[in-house]
């Protein structure tokens, strides 16, 4: 957990993380090449790294401990889109050499703070100093009972297509922080932002669905792409109605506006909502599921022979998207 | 496996990064949020992380085939450091945007030639464009039977320290890679560059010191710091006697011709030797193992109560030493 080659700068990363490896006896305090994670008994071990750039993932002036528990959350939304429970993580850092004591503090503050709203702690990394941006990577461990994930693959002719909590806040959001809708109340536009900055990851969700989904996947790309992933993968095609999809009030308010329009928040990223397949038998409980969670699972379209999604508009044609763009700040 | 905004940069990745997750079924083709890492029985996990940028860690222009088994063969030597038999790896790419295809498919290629030699698979990561150098992580996975992994701590009073191979190498090798040690013959030059270069992770060795040493380390830091992190974390301290420091012909020509001193070697990093301590009741033990894989592990000194590694010269002294640099290429 420390860089190849020690300084006073990685002397505190080493003092500053450490304290978030302590519910981790397999992470040795840091003090070692690398960490034992011992599976619960019968299970298969859930991995998934993500890596965010600063200025292409995030503003380079973000609130550093906005900027760990995003890295952290959108890692551990994977793991949800697998079914997996979270138990821990690994950090991969390359800052800049000014990076001060202050940003890894808070950056580390950050992590603290989620690692304890989703029981998870660090067992280990590298941080070393680089010129260029920040590059943060991040690997995070889960656990399935036996061999039991969800993946992409499984979506079958006839299956219901269902998404989780509301689409296309986050897109808004980036734009809320990029100080874009201008018709929007400040109040809604700090509510779209919040949902770009600190997704919530559809953990219990994600292992509730095991047993009864056919596929999953955490909507990052956006509903559009994510939907493409999941026929490209289970050799299918997907058939869903725009007017079904869920959005926000904030999200709505700003469709009616004229800041957005509907084909905007299908295409749009980050919404780290969970996107799911599962036969019509399963209907009665996934309510059931919805209702005990207090997450809206909305049944938004079919799966049916063919390839590629496709969204019908409200006239019945197939909506003109947008391909989502590479973002830079 | 592929960023989070896809172009046809991006596909070109996932078209060379697939194919080696094919020995690894929980891979799912790299199409899936993440990767399912099933143990085996009663195994638990070792994981390490190790990231390397471009101009700190290795020159910018350097031959990306040899970047990128480096890059696997440091994470590998975590492995072996813990004697853990290495199973498959994650990487983390943040690319320059100029990156090109060519770089790319070496940098594949050079994965795969390093994948065959030691029985991994690719099961996961993320590419993402970003300005500045480029920030290559790596997640490696390893097993262990039970919980029995060495660690740096367990190092006991009157145990024997043994390294295996020779020491220096890398140090002077990174000088020849920099076009440094003119008085050498261009062979010891290659010879020492290539140690820098392309470092062998001593995993047969790591896995066969369970129940053997009290604490391993692999040397990167350089002797000294290693040898210091092993009594920090068994609260012990370390006597050596660099006359018993084993060095190559070409290192002990570089001392010779007066290219580097016996300080130089011990301080300098990147050998990936394994450092490990074991009781004196083991020496017949070790001495077959190091015959059995052919591989010098030389008793270079002993643990003592107190704190901290003392290197002891020619003169019964202690060697005065250089503190281990920062390289920028």
């Amino acid at each position: 957990m420390v860089g190849r080659r020690k300084s006073g700068e990685f002397d505190l990363i080493e003092r500053v993380f450490r304290p978030l490896s302590r519910a981790a006896p397999g992470a040795f305090a840091l003090g070692n090449d690398g960490a034992l994670l011992t599976p619960p008994a019968g299970a298969s071990l859930v991995v998934t790294k993500d890596v965010m750039v600063a200025g292409v993932h995030y503003p380079e002036g973000e609130d550093p401990a906005t900027v760990a528990r995003r890295l952290l959350r959108v890692n551990l939304s994977d793991l949800a889109a697998m079914g997996a429970e979270a138990s821990s993580y690994a950090l991969g850092l390359a800052l800049p050499e000014d990076a001060d004591d202050a940003w890894v503090q808070a950056f580390a503050a950050g992590l603290a703070r989620d690692q304890e709203a989703f029981g998870v702690a660090l067992v280990g990394g590298d941080t070393v100093a680089a010129r260029g941006p920040a590059v943060l990577s991040l690997t995070a461990f889960g656990w399935v009972a036996g061999e039991a994930c969800l993946t992409r693959a499984g979506a079958g002719e006839g299956d219901d297509i269902y998404v989780s909590g509301t689409i296309g806040d986050a897109a808004l959001g980036l734009r809320a922080v990029q100080g874009d809708l201008p018709a929007l109340a400040a109040e809604d536009r700090a509510a779209l932002a919040a949902r770009f900055r600190l997704p919530e990851p559809r953990l219990a969700l994600g292992a509730a669905l095991i047993g009864i989904a056919t596929c999953a996947i955490d909507v990052s790309d956006g509903l559009v792409a994510d939907l493409g992933h999941i026929c490209e993968e289970s050799g299918v095609a997907a058939r869903v109605t725009a007017g079904a999809v869920p959005f926000s009030e904030p999200a709505r308010r700003a469709l009616a506006a004229g800041e957005a329009a509907v084909a905007d928040l299908v295409s749009g990223g980050d919404d780290y909502e969970l996107l799911f397949c599962a036969a019509p038998s399963a209907r009665a409980v996934i309510e059931a599921l919805g209702q005990r969670l207090d997450l809206p699972l909305t049944r938004i379209g079919i799966v049916e022979p063919g390839a590629g999604a496709t969204i019908l508009g409200a006239d019945g044609e197939p909506l003109a998207l947008h391909r989502a763009g590479y973002t830079h700040f």
